[in-house]
């Protein structure tokens, strides 16, 4: 079945609870897995929670990753959001499991969008994009 | 099974393709989708695409709420995914639903974060957000 996108949703167990907690190196992780998975960062949006956990988005053209970390049970709920067929979403996967030094890890891949369309293969990525307007 | 989140993973079809298109209605119906479901919005990231279409983030204190939009196939791919019990994303699903006059839809919900941990319930949601530091 041909789809628009797919989608890996990762538990990463076992992690390092200091990179869990360290919205900078959260930061720079997602970054490097969007690059590591050939995609084109749009924008980002991170925020750091009391007592403690990071929350990430990193908007990318082909869709999203986005990050949920607690670090008070090393776990983090990631979701690497891809579409077209240039980019990879499984190196992103493989970048962070790396960096956050996961013990273990649930995951699963879906489509997204298999449409009954004529015409939608191959599939745009909407490589380029424009401010978004208040 | 106790879980620290809830993900509704939903397919929306037939819908408004002109709503679809316009970023600001697609961050109003967002916004409104997020104060449905009870949730704290703390950053949010939104762009257009060029011919079209529309990605969409909202960073709620609770997690995130995410779509992507194609117009021209009158589809859109929403993520809600919420932490604790004071935050009810079917309330945020069927407020998209009659936002973007869906004429059809899938969905389904998975469980984030089932943890071996004593603890952990009830769940915190992290209600309190600061700045990120770059």
């Amino acid at each position: 079945m041909k789809a628009l996108g797919r989608q890996i949703v990762v538990e990463y167990y076992g992690c390092n609870p200091v990179a869990l907690n360290n919205v900078a190196f959260i930061k720079r992780a997602m970054r490097n897995a969007a690059e590591a998975s050939g995609a084109t960062i749009v924008q980002e949006a991170f925020h750091v929670f009391n007592p403690h956990g990071v929350s990430g988005v990193v908007v990318i053209a082909e869709s999203h990753l986005t990050i949920h970390t607690w670090p008070e049970y090393g776990y983090a709920a990631v979701d690497l959001f891809t579409c077209g067929d240039d980019v990879n979403p499984d190196s992103a996967f493989e970048h962070l499991k790396s960096e956050l030094e996961a013990g273990a890890f649930n995951a699963f891949e879906m489509k997204r969008g298999i449409l009954d369309v004529e015409g939608h293969v191959p599939v745009r990525h909407k490589p380029f994009s424009v401010p978004a307007e208040a």
